[in-house]
């Protein structure tokens, strides 16, 4: 299944067409970046010009190499692109790296030549990364075809912006992060972010995915590879907001998936989504080590411990901030600290050494083997002040002589801190006012990331108490196979086709008269509904008529209602009790990236104004459903407050696992939605449902 | 009003009490600093052994100086405490810096030593800072009592945390930040924050005020000080979360806040409240320049722009995340912006040169200058590579040669967008990924901040858009004379109370038996409400009938009601129409530090479940409080959501502003609540109300 890319990060030769002795031209830094390895693999200059090129004799075109070149870079203007990739297919190119810009991003027109292009490309057993990229680099195979350099590394980077991977890079400097590969994702006319994920994910020397991308291609395709992968994969995107998404619309042609969506995916495939380059560095810091670091499967009982109390308490607000717990510690933990400290010493949660470390810097060492050890903590920060005493000679509260054995001491602890971390292997992060300091040297070597900033040593620990990367991919549902298209999307028909999935509804019939009303009525007890049919809006347009408590009630609703709208059909259904219910929306919306997403929220008047809304790629096993609904702001209401009763949350997760599987089978719905969905003590009744055909 | 704090911030002379030649006590680090300006000021060395300290012979006592001491430092074990200041005092000490520890943070005892000693001190007509502090510092006097060094400049810093000082003065140094004063608050048993933050207003030499503080005093004076101050105050504050909560209250033995009332307190006095001591530096180096920094009051239309677009797009979302909006700009400017840039640029916003700028980099100053002058821009957040040709001759897409020429153009365009500022003087911030190049130096000795990261450059955005320093301070409300106390707050009373004050009840009468209740039905018309009185949670009780439709159904229901509860007396009352009503919850409660704060939100089960509540210091005058009820999440339901008639906002914000204003008058009340105000299209009324006392 996945695509073979060898022939582009490992080509046995290369040749840069387009290349150039003129520094303005792009095609010069591609061409003085290939040549840096000249002993790896022949590389090949062309220039239609001919003349030299970096000193060296450049070929008039790829034929007149006289050899085959497995990859070739095309930086040429867009008129001889075409021309361009023709030759290096003819020459037996493998893999093609499109630099040349002015196709999809341009309009319609371009968007037809790259299309037909990658046909010819695919049609040769190519591949073609591009057009409108800005080249790649595999620094484990010594192939260097981007104007930047890239530090060595773990960190397989995709990105659709070179600015930003370039930020990065100089970003993961300070935090030893370097990087496996690079590539410039362009266009994705062949090679898409989905290919790229899963053969990152099957390279040995890539430790962790990171992403920059406006344009997901299949990003129900990226989610699953993402969940895939074994690895951690982290996403940094724009459009969450609306002026974002305007840019992107004008910017790169693409269509900028809403930010609902995407994160929900992300939820779902286990991406550690993040939203500015910074943040993507701190996630990446603590995640790309060999084995992704530990991971706690989204147990976050944090411990926050300082010396000195103003960071402790800093650093456990922004621990709750980035979504971790910081509960009080158990008594049997309390203990064992106090047997190891001060009688000043604060040891609830944060732990607060209290001046303890300045004397004793041995006694940061103690606190965190406690910590590490003790059964409620599962993640560790440790903030403040440590690093102080190795990273100055006079630090507060010492001067030269005393600094001196205080810096031996803190590096010894720092020393035993790594020896209880390999005893125990639990997320720990570390926030110091001198990171860069000797103590701290040790452990960032010794794997601990170590960070200056509290909320970003927070952020780096609750991407470390995420899932662990080991878990199924499960969590992105596979697809059903398509059911029957269905032509008849008629409230009845819609109605039917959920029923017949197990979705429970109050009795109805479909009238067209009042014989056929009464007739209705007849068949189960009032008090009724009426419904007028194929009347958009129908309750604003009054075509609702609720509690008709008898026939002469109903035939009385029916008479005004018929008058007034002159519906072609009505439906007559028995009142549901809603005493002690609360009404949700179920939907399901086929996004043109991520297929078919679900919804769940609060329904009614609710749903508009207060957007209590969770979303989920569906189909949504019950399970994940009833997991959606507990995280609603207003969950409290599925509780029973005041006094009244629990509600069946089951037979609501019940009815969205139904729902869900049924808009996942038919892709001809756009939209799907039961609302209000009643859900009461002892069960879940869908009030009313619509679908709309895509 | 206002302390004079003169002896404290320049003594005409200093004394160090506990001056010690041990590096592990802090009386050498004291002693150390205290001499480091020798012109300046006598600096008399005091220790109870005598002999020679730091190479000067320390005098065995105050007495022994010989000469009076206008300031004192006192850094002696806790047991010797009082008789130095008693010797202070003596010697004539007009200012007092208390290092000592083990009082109020020690429990009751040392609370009870501390108010006597602040009482000796305020007698003998001097101040005390402390105990329990760590010193204090005045660059613009060469002071030095502290044992830090702080870095010469306009932010007055006044810290609860040693360590969280020391990093605040570690995180200015990049951004040239620099200190007034520092002062260590300790447990404020004379000099509170409120004195310092007056006194740091009045200072010539502070540009800005930066708080650390988990104990505020009195708060409300914090806030009303901070309004009055005309210069940026900026407080960063722990106890958000549960965790820090608790660390406050066992570790400092303060009274940590809510989060809410102190985000409520900060809103409304205009002070900047952070929650890292990163953010504080951030917004301290937009706000702490001379004049402030130009701010706009509170508009924030962002024009976001970039060279290469996946920076526009982040940074767009960063800057809607900080709060800023980021409209599309009007076609005027689009226009002008066409006329300077490429075809390709984008124009919309964020605004992206797509290349220009490596090309041309004046067009990085020409997008300034009109971006400047466009009506419908408050502010500009340049993001991206900016600075990177003057920072590597080598950058992207240049060359050696190409890179020198483009560095000579960045930097003057750096001095073109200076001199554009000068012009038109708005905020605008830089992200650069080359902060420290010539041509980012070029804007930051010019005062623009410029930030390495995205959502610090948004962050100082939005500090800078906000409320002018030169605004009233009467965003905090001054309390209304204390009114005579109430002894009833029985439901007739409230309800009196708050009708007195003008807020609307339906009819209601109390009676003790049916004759009674049968004399009132008589006085209005049903429908009836009948409540039992002096029943703790009425409405759970069953305590409530609504909608009893006459004379029988009220008498049966008093009936029903009494046999069930028998309480002592009831409340007969005209049924409110609830058609196209809202329901919401006015409420005062009175906080130990910042005095009587309201909330408003929806009613009912969803104030419980949903928490939709905003928070003000009261009293709310009913401008304010129609804002308050804005920008609920629910707010929509005011206007009247599908097709509901909107409701009268103005009479729910009347009664807000009469609620308030009696709560405020009397400080007796611990709780005063409306709860449900019914707000209709055509008024508001209260259907049920409650005060608890203090």
């Amino acid at each position: 299944m996945a695509r073979d890319l060898t022939a582009l990060f490992d080509p046995a030769s290369v040749a840069v067409v387009g290349a150039s002795d003129d520094p303005a031209k792009y095609g010069h830094a591609v061409a003085s970046q290939a040549l840096r390895a000249p002993g790896r693999r022949p590389v090949h200059l062309v220039n239609r010009r001919g003349g030299t090129v970096l000193g060296r004799t450049a070929a008039t075109s790829l034929s007149a190499i006289g050899e085959p070149v497995e990859l070739v870079v095309i930086s040429v203007p867009g008129a001889g692109f075409e021309d361009a990739v023709d030759d290096a297919l003819a020459c037996g190119a493998k893999a093609i790296v499109a630099i040349t810009a002015g196709f999809a991003e341009a309009g319609p027109a371009g968007l037809a030549r790259q299309r037909a292009v990658a046909d010819r490309v695919r049609a040769a057993g190519a591949v073609l990364v591009g057009p409108n990229c800005l080249g790649i680099a595999d620094n484990t195979t010594e192939l260097y075809l981007a104007s930047d350099r890239f530090a060595p590394g773990g960190v397989a980077l995709l990105s659709q912006s070179g600015n930003l991977a370039l930020e990065l890079q100089l970003r993961g400097e300070p935090y030893g992060l370097g990087f496996s590969r690079f590539v410039s994702l362009g266009n994705q006319a062949d090679v898409t972010l989905v290919d790229l994920v899963e053969d990152c994910a099957r390279h040995r020397a890539t430790s962790a995915i990171a992403v920059y991308a406006e344009d997901f291609g299949d990003g129900r395709a990226f989610a699953a590879a993402a969940a895939a992968a074994g690895k951690p994969v982290v996403l940094l995107t724009a459009g969450r907001g609306s002026a974002s998404a305007r840019s992107a619309q004008s910017h790169t042609g693409a269509l900028t998936t809403s930010a609902d969506v995407v994160a929900a995916a992300c939820r779902d495939a286990g991406v550690e989504l993040v939203r500015t380059p910074r943040e993507m560095t701190v996630v990446l810091a603590a995640l790309a080590t060999p084995a992704g670091g530990p991971r706690t499967a989204g147990r976050r009982r944090t411990a926050v411990f300082t010396d000195g109390g103003g960071h402790g308490a800093v650093a456990a607000d922004a621990a709750e901030d980035a979504g971790l717990d910081v509960p009080e510690l158990d008594a049997a933990t309390q203990d064992r600290l106090r047997r190891v400290l001060w009688e000043q010493s604060s040891v609830g949660n944060p732990v607060d050494l209290a001046g303890m470390g300045e004397q004793r810097p041995l006694s940061y060492a103690d606190t965190v083997g406690e910590l590490l050890a003790a059964e409620g903590v599962d993640a560790v920060l440790m903030t403040g002040y440590f690093g102080g005493y190795a990273a100055s000679e006079g630090g507060l509260g010492g001067g030269a002589a005393g600094g001196s054995v205080l810096a031996e001491g803190e590096t010894r602890a720092a020393k035993e801190i790594v020896a209880h971390l390999a005893a125990v292997p639990k997320p720990l992060v570390v926030q110091s006012m001198y990171p860069r300091s000797a103590s701290c040297r040790v452990l960032a070597e010794a794997g601990v990331p170590v960070f200056a900033a509290t909320e970003d040593a927070a952020r780096a620990l609750a991407a470390m108490t995420g899932r662990a990367v080991s878990d199924p991919g499960g969590a992105v549902p596979p697809l059903p196979p398509a059911a029957a298209p269905l032509r008849d999307l008629g409230y009845h028909a819609v109605r039917a086709l959920l029923a017949d999935a197990g979705v429970p509804f109050p009795a109805a019939r479909e009238v067209t008269d009042e014989a056929g009303l009464l007739a209705a009525a007849a068949e189960f007890e009032g008090p009724y509904v009426l419904k007028a049919l194929h009347v958009l809006h129908k309750s604003d347009a009054g075509g609702v008529a609720l509690r008709l408590a008898d026939r002469d009630a109903l035939l009385a609703a029916y008479r005004a209602m018929h008058g007034r709208l002159g519906a072609p059909a009505y439906s007559v259904e028995a009142m549901a009790d809603l005493t002690d219910g609360v009404e949700l929306i179920v939907g399901v919306n086929r996004d043109p990236r991520f297929g078919p997403v679900a919804m769940v929220g609060l329904g009614g008047v609710l749903t508009e104004t207060l957007r209590d809304v969770a979303f989920a790629l569906a189909p949504v096993p019950s399970g994940r459903a009833a997991g959606l609904l507990r995280s609603l702001r207003g969950a409290a209401l599925l509780d029973g407050v005041r006094g009244r009763p629990a509600l069946d949350v089951a037979a609501a997760a019940a009815v969205v696992e139904r729902v869900t599987a049924v808009a996942a089978a038919h892709p001809e719905i756009a939209e799907l939605e039961v609302n209000p969905l009643l859900v009461r003590p002892d069960g879940a009744l869908a009030l009313d449902a619509r679908a709309v055909l895509d």
